[in-house]
């Protein structure tokens, strides 16, 4: 089997430097998984002994926290210095912004209207800001059944996709007097968007590597399914299954910002061998 | 014969409230014609004596002067100031916003974009309010080749329609960190089409009033005639027909948004009387 890989694939700006702050810190703890990637998370206990320690309550002072990309909810992180542990902040630049803004905005009156997944951690982190309580939506959808202010603040999930987002944004111009946008939106995953938008035209199967609970995985996943019928969203070379690629010639290859390159480049030989 | 009028009908709140102060004010001048109508202007100097001046520099002291609903530059504004006049104010109250807006907003370093004809008037006096030059944007064609800051506040001009701000506010959202909206655009035709579709389907009989060759009042009489299959068209009371009224019992009336009150009001008494 032939492959081909995306232009632009796997672990972004703010995931590699997580990483190399986890690498840094042997024996400390994060709170929640320091990214979406289960191997990589066991690979950072087994090498390193950075252990994840889902429970805020349950860190014993003087321990050193990690905290993740996704950011940590502002009590928690409250709690934390209360407790008075060794906070280590790998919260990607990019997630800090719209905590930020929504603190501001929130505060300057800006109803909040967050673009996102209200189960997210990142997002769970940004609600965490904002001094009034802000509207998430998922959707325009969900959006045309709220009351609306006449000056309203958005911010992205940064893992959003810009359509979507713009969608969101046209619906608030339209009805209220002022809309501050600001795309949080992080190019990284444009980047890897894009190039499985263009990728997945041009092969006979798609294969998008990552966590599957991962939302910038399975939106890549859903990109290529798109444009590929035949598409599937694999963790590791394991999940590969030797009949989706009978009859095909060209497998496309792409990785969400959360994989690691080692599991990358498993699932790539074990295609090959196809 | 029992009549009733459109919620939203003929002139707009600004062209309405400009021909009040006219009328409140004989003796006066205004800048520039006080609103688009030649009849109505005409009207306005016989029974007034308010006439239309061209040029600013030609106002002499202790004149009063009329500011139009489109709104002046703001250097004209200081020249009158200055040559101690006695200014009254009849710009829209919707288009003083973005020229508030765009001064405020400029102040505060956003790069301002201004959706709108560069030759019209009231963007000619929106622009005078930007502390630095602002970028006048026809269409998003035109804002493509613009080199763009990473904040920007948009404000559009009252009479344009919104799909197209929207198109112009997406471009913004995708390329800049930061995009302040304000939808500074009125509703005025399109309340008065609403209006009429409305009201076309609660009535025996529906007469719009305007010129017959006015595409706006052309557009009214063909919502009203979907709703109302006796929709008439008229210019004025001459051109009612009695015949049309016989066994109806409601009627509904609106007019072109170039259509003076006394011309609505002389057919609104004739219909009363059949």
């Amino acid at each position: 089997m032939e492959v081909k890989m995306a232009k632009n694939y796997g672990f972004c700006f703010g995931v590699k430097r997580a990483i190399e702050i986890a690498q840094k810190n042997k024996n400390s703890l994060t709170l929640g998984s320091l990214i979406h990637n289960p191997k990589e998370i066991k690979r950072l206990e087994r090498d390193f002994n950075v252990r994840v320690q889902e429970d805020v309550e349950s860190v014993e002072a003087n321990e050193s926290v990690i905290i993740r990309t996704h950011g940590i909810p502002k009590h928690d992180l409250a709690l934390l210095k209360e407790k008075n542990v060794h906070i280590i902040d790998a919260t990607c630049p990019y997630v800090i912004k719209p905590q930020q803004i929504v603190e501001k905005m929130s505060a300057q009156g800006y109803q909040i209207v967050i673009f996102g997944d209200a189960n997210h951690p990142e997002v769970k982190g940004v609600i965490s800001y904002s001094s009034t309580p802000p509207l998430v939506v998922g959707s325009l959808a969900e959006l045309q059944t709220q009351k609306l202010g006449k000056r309203i603040a958005l911010v992205s999930q940064t893992t959003k996709q810009t359509p979507k987002l713009l969608e969101i944004a046209s619906f608030l111009i339209a009805h209220c007097a002022e809309v501050r946008i600001f795309n949080t939106i992080c190019n990284a995953t444009f980047d890897n968007q894009e190039a499985v938008r263009e990728l997945s035209q041009e092969v006979d199967i798609m294969v998008i590597v990552g966590g599957k609970s991962s939302s910038n995985t399975k939106q890549l996943f859903n990109i290529a399914k798109e444009f590929c019928a035949d598409s599937y969203l694999v963790e590791d070379f394991n999940d590969l299954d030797p009949t989706w690629f009978v009859g095909k010639t060209l497998c496309g290859i792409s990785a969400g910002a959360s994989t690691p390159d080692w599991i990358i480049q498993g699932v790539r030989e074990k295609i090959e061998e196809f």
